[in-house]
């Protein structure tokens, strides 16, 4: 037996959900349906506005309601300093960890000439653009450490050379908590690289 | 930081499904936004359809989108036995085995005094309608072998007897491909009660 035709639909949908398998999303469906057709209905609402009215902040790329984010409208962040990264979600984690007080700009991707991308399509341009008026004093550019992720970071080091604004990459090391027996090879050599005085 | 609000808001009902945390409710919700706002949309379409076109099958309570069910409207399907579930989700794992060629009957719940649910509340007296034509000859009681199942099930068979219609327990015992070593005492006692001649 099939499930009802629009309820399909829906497990197939949210079967594309990260960490989402078939059988975890006939459960969440039939769950939906359990609590009434209401909960359906309401979570189908809350889907729609967050459609209509997430986007992408004009100034910094963030994902916000408003056209500018309220990070780069707050008066209170630090307006010298710029951390850079691949994608709105990467604004999250900083901001979770809370520390940074400066402002961030998203690159919308990471430069891959296997994907066939190219500084033209990430946010470049804008990040340029932004640098104009001499505010911001320090760049940190904090793409991943992956392949894609450092050869961004190379590139943009290299673009904002000639600029003369300090630019920086995050640490890259061990993890806090994490356990010197665990750690690749790469990582232990970034963890040297990386050493400071005590 | 917090989430710019509506997407807070898909975050908050995310959360509330059957095996979703506070972090996977997140990363479902930003997911759906780097897929664009088609993706949300579409999403939520779909949930709004299901949630206005999926009920319940006016005979036999499984989830339908029509007024009556594939099954019930099969002539090929047994109309002599039928399966007394719980929930209409339990049809679904009926149907997924594939070889009970019968009908069903769900009571949508189960009787619990500890929750004030009563024979009222669930669908029997919809159950003794159906016997009235006397096509149907086994009733197999497929409540789950919990507390408040085993009681549901003791009372159907106790109103059943008098009816004369023969009414059987699904087997209860050791699931295949368990091991002896890790079943439970009452487990291997209805295991034991339950043997068959080989």
């Amino acid at each position: 037996m099939k499930l009802p035709a629009p309820l399909e639909a829906v497990v197939e949908s949210l079967q594309k959900l990260p960490g989402v398998g078939a059988k975890s999303a006939q459960r969440m469906a039939l769950h939906l349906l359990k609590e009434g057709p209401d909960a359906m209905a309401h979570l189908a609402q809350q889907l729609q506005q967050a459609a209509d009215k997430v986007g992408f902040c004009q100034v910094c790329g963030a994902f916000t309601d408003q056209p500018t984010c309220p990070i780069c409208l707050d008066p209170r962040r630090d307006a010298h300093s710029l951390v850079v990264v691949a994608e709105a979600s990467n604004v999250l984690s900083f901001e979770r960890s809370g520390h940074f007080r400066g402002r961030y700009h998203v690159l919308g991707g990471l430069i891959s000439p296997l994907r066939g991308v190219g500084p033209d399509q990430l946010r470049v341009r804008e990040l340029l653009k932004r640098l104009e008026d001499g505010a911001i004093q320090e760049i940190i550019l904090a793409t991943n450490p992956t392949v894609d992720g450092e050869a961004t970071a190379s590139w943009l080091a290299r673009i904002l050379d000639p600029i003369g604004i300090r630019t920086t990459r995050i640490g890259l090391g061990l993890p806090i908590g994490s356990d010197l027996e665990y750690a690749d090879e790469l990582t232990l050599d970034r963890a040297l690289e990386g050493r400071r005085p005590v």
